[in-house]
């Protein structure tokens, strides 16, 4: 079978793999299309060598349809849609133990801590499949993992129906993660730098904000009755967002880090003090998250056709990550099967 | 009447003022002691020049006895012993309306914004006295302002009882953190650089770490069995100790940020993220917290004689606060009805 594997020193390869049959308690799943993300660019730019074992098959944002079924496992029948909530955890860290297993100390994240979906079978075990309904495409399916994000981001976040929500930062999970607050009853604005993302979230009836030509505090004290925002997403990663997040949340307002910062970052903690401001960390997700994502896409409240720039065949792996390295795409999917 | 005044240029002195009758509304208090604090350091340093009106009677850590009251007051009699919370909202801002009138948006913090307590007679909103039990010495309850902080952070940090919570900094209000957590049922231990600071805080029955000699990271680990710490106070408000505190707290545990940073701090936004941390903001108090602390000293829980390290005249007030500034004191109080 063929496989997109990174081999390390930032090079990625399609090799050609035996498939193995699934061990006991494991399912196989034939993979339809795999999602590129965030963090399969920072596999395959080196940032997780220390991390990775190579060739590592990457690769975590996926929908497929159940090939075999490995022995002890039960409740599955072969040509079954599905996607993987791709964690597996000890169950027996502290963590596991007051129930926070979604982010074990010891988290065992599929497709960077072993082997992901881009490979046209992928033995996984069968807790994680998660099951689609049959009218849901598998092409919109693949966005099940990210929207489980954003899903996750949102419940942390504690909003209301009626809040109004802040998200700074217009990429994928921006997009998602304001989708998911605006269906959850919240009035959201999205604040990014780049035009076209700007466009193509108006186009899905946000509100936008440009950074550099509004005053984006004036802007939401104003929107917000001279109370600031219930609630703000930092999704953008950026030192200067995380700077400015504190000034737009209200008194007892809570500000979301969801972007991954690997250095530590100045934050106004004189706001946070003042305003009595709580800041929430918020990783991947629960099986909660994860079914209310297959809802929301399957009763099509999540914009799929407008995130999916396109799709690729497996043998167009590295081009389409270099495609968004450099910000020319949202969203890219694999279509594992096509072996044009 | 005597009343010592911060006069601008970072200058304290004894004036001589006629006392004023309460107008309508306000109760006129024998001011009995009053203690001094980090903030009334702020004022007369001259850090909050920009805000205060000269010259000030400051202070606002008190007791005394009802002496005087004004029209339309009712509920009170003439020698009833009280303490104020000196807190005065506009009732009307986004944060009153949402129930949060203590951080109204507008706040007069009596004592900065208004006429404190270093007076012999200061006149009062009516609701911003407490009551105090007849039994509780007119020393200790100059601590219930600041016990009631002490008990506002806790219940900000939504400790619990069996909780472990580290305490970073072991001044007064660190000191006051650590007797409620502990009284609410939590295990706690106190992180100081000052060794006097520690010892004082080891005969009160507190563990403490000296963070220049143990590995924090480790021993917390080692006492959390592998956890971090339900609950992390960072009090010192040391840049130092806020990088740091994140390391401290479990998947899931929150950070407290109770000290006043002037400047932005790097924040391990990493760690925010992988654990899922909360970090809250807590500032000043509620009447829920003032009566909690009420009784806390009542009920002699609050180690008022150890944290008084003494009383002085208001004539030696200035030199007071030059010993605090020093770090020769942990709490002094200015007994104000003294005219030595
Ligand atoms: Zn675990
Ligand atoms: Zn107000």
């Amino acid at each position: 079978m063929r496989t997109v594997q990174y081999l390390g020193d930032a090079t990625v390869a399609v090799a050609h793999v035996e498939p193995t049959p699934p061990p006991r308690g494991y399912v196989q799943i034939a993979v339809a299309y795999t999602g590129l993300c965030g963090t399969d660019l920072h596999v395959v730019h080196g940032s997780m060598d220390s991390r990775v074992t190579t060739p590592l098959s990457f690769g975590h944002e996926m929908s497929g349809t159940v090939a075999r079924i490995g022995e002890g496992v039960s409740g599955w029948r072969i040509g079954a849609p599905v996607t993987v909530m791709p964690l597996s955890w000890d169950g027996t860290c502290p963590a596991c133990r007051a129930g926070h297993s979604h982010i074990c100390q010891n988290l065992d994240f599929i497709g960077i801590d072993s082997p992901g979906s881009l490979q046209e079978f992928w033995n996984v075990p069968a807790e994680t499949l998660v099951a689609l309904p049959d009218g849901l495409p598998l092409t919109h399916a693949a966005l099940v993992e990210p929207t489980a994000v954003a899903v996750h981001d949102v419940r942390r976040s504690g909003l209301r129906h009626g809040d109004k929500a802040v998200v700074i930062g217009g990429g994928p999970i921006g997009t998602l993660i304001a989708t998911v607050a605006r269906r959850f009853g919240g009035e959201v604005v999205l604040v990014e730098l780049d035009e076209r993302r700007r466009a193509q979230a108006a186009s899905l009836g946000f509100t936008t904000l440009d950074p550099t030509s509004v005053d984006q505090v004036a802007w939401i004290e104003e929107w917000t009755g001279g109370a600031g925002a219930d609630v703000v997403f930092e999704v953008s990663g950026s030192a200067a967002a995380v700077r400015g997040a504190t000034a737009l949340a209200k008194v007892r307002g809570t500000l979301v880090v969801v972007a991954i910062h690997g250095v530590p970052r100045e934050i106004d903690l004189q706001r946070v003090f003042w305003r009595e401001l709580t800041i929430v960390g918020a990783r991947v997700y629960e099986r909660a998250d994860f079914e209310t994502a297959v809802e929301l896409l399957a009763e099509g409240h999540i914009p799929a056709d407008a995130l999916i720039t396109r799709i690729v065949p497996l043998s167009e792996t590295a081009a389409a990550i270099a495609d968004l390295e450099q910000g020319l795409a949202m969203k890219v999917l694999v279509d594992v099967a096509d072996a044009s």
